[in-house]
């Protein structure tokens, strides 16, 4: 069964489907073995290992690269965020081509303007595409799909683009006619009220994602007493975990002059080969190398 | 100033100097900002990013690409971990250009065939290159580097092959003769006996860089006793701070049913669009964006 | 001297400086052995390469990658084609570091909107981007390279858009105010009287750049004569060249079933193994291979 | 039906399979429409095309990246020249997952040592594997493959390394028996007479490949009288065809001093929009874009 297959089949379930961001193949392995039901392939973590801000500077490449190593490593879907699909639809039909090819099993695209820029860059420019317009990025992603299961996930940015819970309902419903599998709604409010009256106000038949970062909150049991929602995505917790940790490490080698108070405090270099599964290379050296 | 002449500056000086291995521009800026005196593009943590094993299967393509994104973003030097310069000293020609080419500001060549095996693959496999053969590579790099700061440190394999100190120390002369600025003397031993004693018995003129990860007792403060040693790379504790980060954090989040515990015990998102320089970002935007 | 002072320098003179497309680092070593005075670093002629459209599929990634790569084969300056700089001024920002590290010596930035669209998809989108907003891109470019020969070239495209002359000088005058080092002037008239009026009404201090490709006549005794011209842009013979010879290449051999009609009516091995310098390999082998 | 499926139903045909080497989607798409029946995606038309030497300079990276650009835009069977597999059987691993996914239908290991030296660099060195140590490599590389139909062909050295026919044959039969599904046998001679004789020789079940650039006249009238060979690779006349044309209107150019006369000899830029396949973008402009 193809992983998209896999995806819908555990929206389709019972239990709320958890999907944890990952910025590298080794990220989305640990997600893996804790027990997510499918990797994030973040755009804003993979800006953040390049050092750069999440502005559309990465490129197409560098992001399907990445999804495609990660692809190689992990069994559990994949959910590629293309951002606004770098360009128009023409560029989404390209980015579904690239992106199914490489392993994705979903892909998310916002109803942005490219590039992205900064919140504070507002003065009339954090707009949204007009509604006709994301709607035929949306068609192109579902008419280029190969497997008919592959997810086209439409983000809408309505709420945050202050345009109010009315907008964001008639977008959501505009994107389900043009073929979206399911509504991926974003807040940056500290609570999840914002969310959850939208979700309430929300007759649509497809499901709702959502993106707690702002409002941690908002957990699965709180999901689950509202409904509608099938997908939580824990947008930039892996790269925040790995962040906190070297920081911690590195400023107490620094401090001790050496590695010999924390080595007992990080995983063993033997953690990493079993991660790198070391086991199997010996096993194929034992058997093909002579 | 060159970073490589900054890089010798630092060997030239008093203080060791320490350098941390990195997988990623993210890791880098880490290390720089927590006071480490250069960055180990270590092979082992980027073969591990990708879930792969360390026997030669990331790509010299893969390696240099992180090279130069991390040298976009730190003012430190890095110094390359290119293993045995993927291939013979034909390649290592190409990979000097390359990765002067690409901002580093040092190399460590070792003098183990091509491709990388096992430790357990020994069955007369874990063979180092005839030293002649390894003198033509450092030699090839010698030649082909543009600026002269640029530093060969040639890793000393050894040890660790079995082959016993004076092997180790006739080795080492030798590549200092073909013109190495440095030996990296590697040792698998749980105590720095090994080491101390090699270092002991060197009397060559070029000083020496150690990596102790396997015997981590060995800090700045022992190795200051004992002289000569210039340098010690921290090889792999990058990612393995990262990887218990984010095994605990996911573990914890799939375990709370949601982010709101853990949220508190990581960095904030904020801490991450600094080290992304969204301020400056912000600032461009103001002055150019129209 | 930096190609890009090499390029500036040869601008200054008094020899009009013929430029010619290249798609991979072979076509730009050709293209120097002929003697042109610089490559240009097609987007056209590497999408084509890759059989896409030119309509920003290829990715930021895909083209530096391919100008590093020229960079390292030729002594020539490299004019590098960054259509409309892969978004907004912040892209631009990042485009100028990552050119200039690659080795370019100038780039050219279009007035057009990303992406690309076709000039059948006109209904009103082939449109220009304000003046205003690409002076802002203009002056991202000049105040971020480092090496201040580094040349900025502004594309504008008024006449394409149908927009006629006076707002094609306008725009000039306002990009070389912005900081532009040149103005290339693109028309697709069969004739070059759109153009030539265009040169004859431009009052700048600045020199022009075109590219006949619609107007072959408008060859080096014409654009002498009219003045003001410095730099001559061959948009995509090489590739046009390259594919006329594989077609008939390829269809002599399925003709002839075999090569032994066309082995003789192409250059023989010997002449790629001199473009692959093997030569410098072998006297490499030689000295440092043991 | 996958093109491996579709490759081994041309060998398994009655026809004579003709591969021609490329080394761009361009290359390959022009081989596509010209009839040939597979691609050659030929390591040394890619070091060519970067201006490198055919040594082992180009990385796994680079090749694999241009075997996936051709397989997204030709449907034809890609046959992958992988040299020495980048190392050992562990490699081939690697190989053997990287380049099915990447789309293509088969790949050529052969067995000399990694890296490549040029011919004049013999003293020993361009020395073969041991016989063992390649079944190896072709044992992991069958044993790896997922779709049963990807096809491993073992390019055997033996009469290039001047080893004489006994061992050639003596090789091919080892190789058969780890599982190849051909075997290339390579000739570095003016005429087909040692490839005759060799393949008069031959006692195996399964087919050959030759690649009769050294003895062009081996034309597949000659092939069909000889029997047993099913594949026919032409291995850089892509290149060679492409140089050859970029150096006569490069000079035409320059000695005419603009385009005036080559334009008429060589396609117009309609033909190259045809092959970026423009029609089917402004078909989807048409549909998507609002």
């Amino acid at each position: 069964m193809s992983t998209s297959s896999l995806l819908r089949n555990s929206i389709a379930g019972e239990r709320l489907v958890h999907v944890m961001a990952a910025h590298s193949p080794l990220s989305a392995q640990l997600a893996e073995e804790a027990g997510f039901d499918g990797i994030w392939a973040s755009g804003f973590e993979l800006s953040a290992l390049y050092g750069l801000a999440d502005v559309s500077l990465i490129s197409m490449t560098q992001h399907l690269d990445m999804v495609r190593a990660m692809a190689d490593q992990i069994a559990l879907p994949i959910v590629a965020d293309v951002d606004t699909g770098f360009g128009n639809a023409i560029n989404v039909i390209h980015v579904v081509r690239q992106y199914e090819r490489a392993g994705a099993a979903a892909l998310v695209i916002e109803d942005k303007t490219f590039p992205k820029v900064t919140s504070l860059a507002v003065g009339g420019r954090q707009e949204l595409l007009g509604i006709e317009e994301f709607q035929g990025k949306v068609e192109a992603a579902c008419h280029t799909r190969r497997d008919p299961a592959f997810m086209v996930i439409a983000r809408n940015e309505a709420l945050i683009a202050g345009l109010g819970e009315a907008e964001a309902l008639k977008r959501a419903a505009a994107y389900e006619e043009a073929g979206a599998d399911m509504i991926l709604i974003h807040s940056k409010k500290r609570t999840p009220d914002e969310i959850e009256s939208f979700v309430r106000a929300w007759k649509g038949r497809i499901p709702i994602v959502i993106v707690p970062t702002a409002y941690p909150d908002m957990n699965a049991e709180r999901i689950a007493a509202l409904g509608k929602i099938r997908m939580v995505i824990y947008g930039n917790h892996a790269i925040r975990a790995a962040v906190t940790a070297m920081q911690s490490v590195f400023a107490r080698i620094r401090a001790d002059g050496g590695i010999h108070n924390v080595n007992k405090d990080i995983v063993p270099v033997q953690e990493i080969f079993r991660l790198q599964k070391m086991d199997a290379i010996e096993q194929q050296e034992a058997r093909f190398l002579r």
